[in-house]
C-alpha cells in the first residue's frame, strides 16, 4: 500500500522524525515545501497536506511570510508501561457494574468523554450514513420490514469480504454471518468453542467486555503477560496450553484494548502454530483493525490461517456506526454451529440497517472517511499524551499504540484509580479505571483515556485536570 | 374493555352465531341494517361496519337493492385436535435445520408464505413506519450514532409500560430491557435462570425457536400435555414439577405457537401458585398477546404475579415491525442478572429503530393499526379453514385460535408431513411440517399454516392444493 494516498504520511513522519532526533530543534526553520517536495520526490500538493498535518499535530507552525517552524515541539520522554505479569492461574471471572456504567456515562452529552471506547460521532460520517438510512427507509419500505436469513443481508456480506481483499484475507461472503456488533460475534464464538467451567486465555489487560462475556458463560480466564507493543508473551501461551485444558484463545491482533499493541506478523504465525499443534482453536478480535497510523494496515490471523482454526469477528462500531450495531463473524470453523446458536439468540438482524452500511460500503465513501479519521485520531493521540506528559505525576507511564483511539496509562504502584474515577466523575469526566480490564485484582494504578473526541481547550483542560487529581491523589 | 370501537364485532358475532345455529340458513334474508340496528341497540353505521365484515368473512352477501343473505357459509364441521400426549420424561434437544429453512424461505418473494411465522408486510403499517424511521434517520443523526445504555431508549420504555396499562399489567419503564426481538428476550431468560443440562418445561406441540434456544444451552426440554383451546394440563404440570428438577417453565400465554391455545386466567392463577409453592420461575412469552379476536386481550401472567417468579417477554415482531428486530423483557426478578447478560451478549440495540417503534406508539396510530390487523386476520383465518375443510383429506382436524394467525392441522396418523413439507416445496407452498415443534418425534402427522398473508385466490388455490396433496400421499 504506497499508495498515493499515504505519501503525505510518509513526508509527515520523515519531519517527525528530523524533530525527534534534535536534527530540528525547537524554533529551527523547517524545510519549505518546495525544498520537501523536491528532496523526497513528492508532488507539492503532498507536501502541503503533509505540513497541515504536522501543523495539526503541533509538531510545525506556520510564521506569516516566512515558512514553517519547529513548534513548542519535543520529544515524547514518558516512559511505556513494562510487559505486564498477571497470575499464571486462571480464575473465575467476576466483573464489577463499572462496564455498564461506563456505556450510560458515555450517552451523557454533559460528561467529558474519555472513558467509554467509543468513537466521537464528531468524527464519524453520520450524516452521510443517516441520509442512505433515511433513503433506504423510504425507498424500501416493505422489503426492510421482514425476518431475513440469520447470516444476514447478502449486499452487505459480499461488500465485507470485498474489503478484506485489501489486506490479503481471502473470504467468501458465504463465510460471513452478520451479527449485532462485534459483541454477539465474540459471544457466539465462545458458545460454540466452550463449556461452563473451560479455560479461555487472553491478553492482559483485555477489553472489559470479554471478561462479562466469560462470566456469563461460566468460563475461566487465564492472563497472558502482554507487552504493550508487541502483544503476548508466546512462551507464556505454550507454557499455558501445555498445561491447562484451554478450550480457546481470545487475542485482539491490532490495536488491542486497552493497550494499543499489536503483535507482529512473526508472532501471528507462530501463535498459529503453537494453537494447531495443540489443537486450540482462536477467536480473533479485529475491531481496531481498519484504524491504523502507519503505512499498512497489519494483517489479522485469519489472513494467515491454514488450519481452519481462527474464528474471525469485527464490526462497524469503532469506524462507522457504533449505533447500527452491526458486526461480523467470518469462518469457515463450524459455521453451522455458529449459525445456530445466531438463531437461536437473536433470530436476525435489522435489514434496513445492514443495507445501510452496504450503501455506505458501495459508494466507495469508506476508505475516505477511514483516511480522515485516522489523521484527526493520529492527532489526538499526541496532544493527548503531550498533555498527560505536562499534567500528570512523575513516574506515569503511557502507551504510544500505532492504531485504535485509547491510551493506556500506568501510574506510580500507590495509586488507586477507582479513586480517581470517582474524583474525576464528580466533576464531570469520565475515564475508564484500569482494575476492570482484568480478573486478578491487577490494574489498581492504571487508566484508560478514550482520544477520540475532536481535541480542544476543554478536553485538554479536562486532561490536565486528571493530572492534577492524580497528583494530588498520589502526593 | 366494551368500548365502541368493539360493537360491531358484537353485531357480527350475533348474526354468525344465528347462522351457525341453523337459524338463519344458506340463501336466508338477513335482518336489515336498520332492523339489526334497532334490535342490537348500534347505531347504523355500526351495523354496515358489522356486515361489512361478515360480508368479507363470507358469512352474507348483498343482493343489489334486496337486502343481505347468508350467502355459501355452513358452520364449520372439522374437529379440533384432541389434547396432546407428549412423553412424560425430559429429553435432550436436537432440532433440525428446517427452522432455519423457514427464515430463509420466508425472505423469498417467489413462495407462497404458509411456512414462516412472520406477518405479511402488506397488513403491517410498513410505509407508515418507514416514513417515521426516514424522519429520525434525517434529523437525528448524531444523536443515533452513539452506544446507548443497554437497557434501550427510555421513551420506548415509557412508551411499552403505558401500552401495559391497557390490560391492567403494572409496569415501570424501569422494569423494561428492550432486546433484539423476542428471541432475544427468552434467550437472556433462559440464561439467567438456567444452566446445561437443567430441564425446562415447556408446552407441546411448541414453537420450534424455543427448542433451537433450549439445544443452544444444553438445557431439556419436558414437554407437557397441551389443550388446543385452554393450554397445559396442570395436573401434568404438578406431576414434573414434583418428579423432577425443573429450573424454569416456559409458557406463552395467549394464542400459543402453533396451537393458537389460551389458558383462561383461573388456571394461570393455578400454574402461579403451584410455581410459588416450588419455587419454579416462569418465563412468559406472549409475543403473540394483541392479536386477539374477541373483545378483550387477554391478561398475561405477569398481571397476576404477586410472587416475582414471571419474567415477562414479548416483541412488536408480530404486530408491527419483524424487521426491526425490538422485543423487550419486563420484569423484577432479577432484572440486574439479565441485564448483565444483554450487555455481554449484544451490549445494546441500535437507537434509531428503538425510537422509531417509540415515535410510532406516540402517535397513538398503533391502536388503529392493530384493530385493522385483527379484523383482516381474523377473516382470513375463516376462509383457510374453511378452504382446509374443502380440501384436506377426511379426519383432518384444526384448530380454532381466538387469536394470532397461524392454524395447527393435525392428519390422520400415518400421514407424513415432512414429505407433504418437500411434495409442496416443489410446487412453490411453503409450509412447516408437525415434527419441529417438539423434541419427541411426535406431530409427524402435523402441519403449521399461516394465515397473515392477503387472502386471494392464489393463496386459496395454494391450500387446496395442499389439500389435494395430503389427500393423494394418504390415500
Amino acid at each position: 500500500m504506497s499508495d498515493a494516498r499515504f505519501l503525505y504520511e510518509d513526508v509527515a513522519g520523515y519531519i517527525t522524525e528530523l524533530v525527534d532526533m534534535g536534527t530540528l530543534p525547537k524554533g529551527a526553520r523547517v524545510p519549505s515545501l518546495r525544498e520537501v517536495s523536491q528532496s523526497r520526490r513528492v508532488a507539492l500538493s503532498t507536501a502541503i497536506q503533509a505540513y497541515r498535518v504536522l501543523e495539526g499535530r503541533g509538531v510545525i507552525e506556520a510564521r506569516p511570510k516566512s515558512g514553517y517552524y519547529v513548534s513548542n515541539y519535543r520529544p515524547i520522554t514518558l516512559e511505556q508501561p513494562a510487559i505486564s505479569r498477571p497470575p499464571e492461574s486462571a480464575s473465575a471471572v467476576a466483573v464489577s457494574d463499572i462496564p455498564l456504567k461506563l456505556l450510560e456515562y458515555g450517552a451523557d452529552p454533559r460528561l467529558i468523554q474519555l472513558g467509554a471506547s467509543m468513537p466521537s460521532v464528531k468524527i464519524l460520517a453520520a450524516g452521510r450514513l443517516g441520509r442512505l438510512l433515511a433513503r433506504e427507509a423510504r425507498t424500501n419500505v416493505h422489503k426492510h420490514n421482514t425476518y431475513i436469513a440469520p447470516k444476514g443481508v447478502a449486499r452487505l456480506r459480499a461488500e465485507i469480504a470485498k474489503r478484506a481483499m485489501h489486506w490479503g484475507q481471502a473470504l467468501s461472503p458465504e463465510d460471513i454471518i452478520i451479527t449485532e456488533g462485534c459483541t454477539e460475534a465474540l459471544a457466539l464464538a465462545l458458545r460454540t468453542l466452550t463449556q461452563a467451567g473451560d479455560t479461555v486465555v487472553v491478553e492482559s489487560p483485555t477489553y472489559f467486555g470479554l471478561l462479562q462475556a466469560l462470566e456469563a458463560l461460566d468460563l475461566k480466564a487465564l492472563e497472558l503477560p502482554t507487552d504493550p507493543t508487541t502483544g503476548i508473551d508466546v512462551a507464556a501461551l505454550e507454557r499455558a496450553l501445555s498445561g491447562k485444558n484451554v478450550a480457546a484463545c481470545l487475542f485482539a491482533s491490532s490495536f488491542n484494548n486497552p493497550l494499543g499493541c499489536t503483535m507482529p506478523d512473526t508472532k501471528k504465525h507462530e501463535i498459529l502454530e503453537l494453537l494447531a499443534s495443540f489443537g486450540v482453536p482462536l477467536i480473533e478480535d479485529d475491531i481496531y483493525g481498519d484504524i491504523y497510523f502507519g503505512k499498512e494496515r497489519p494483517r489479522p490471523f485469519a489472513t494467515f490461517d491454514r488450519n481452519e482454526c481462527v474464528i474471525y469477528c469485527s464490526s462497524f462500531s469503532k469506524t462507522l456506526a457504533p449505533g447500527y450495531r452491526i458486526g461480523w463473524i467470518a469462518t469457515t470453523h463450524r459455521a453451522d454451529e455458529i449459525l445456530k446458536r445466531k438463531f437461536a439468540s437473536t433470530l436476525c438482524g435489522p435489514a434496513v440497517l445492514q443495507e445501510t452500511i452496504a450503501d455506505f460500503l458501495a459508494s466507495g465513501g469508506y476508505e475516505h472517511h477511514l483516511r480522515r479519521m485516522r489523521s484527526i485520531l493520529q492527532g489526538n493521540m499526541e496532544r493527548m499524551i503531550r498533555t498527560v506528559e505536562k499534567s500528570f505525576p512523575e513516574g506515569t507511564r503511557i502507551t504510544r499504540p500505532s492504531g485504535g483511539y485509547v491510551l493506556w496509562l500506568e501510574l506510580r504502584s500507590k495509586a488507586n484509580t477507582r479513586a480517581l474515577f470517582d474524583a474525576a466523575l464528580r466533576e464531570g469526566i469520565c475515564i475508564a479505571p484500569g482494575d476492570v480490564f482484568s480478573t486478578s485484582g491487577q490494574y489498581g494504578n492504571c487508566l484508560r483515556l478514550n482520544f477520540s473526541q475532536p481535541w480542544d481547550l476543554r478536553l485538554e483542560r479536562a486532561v490536565m485536570r486528571l493530572g492534577e487529581l492524580a497528583s494530588s491523589m498520589t502526593a
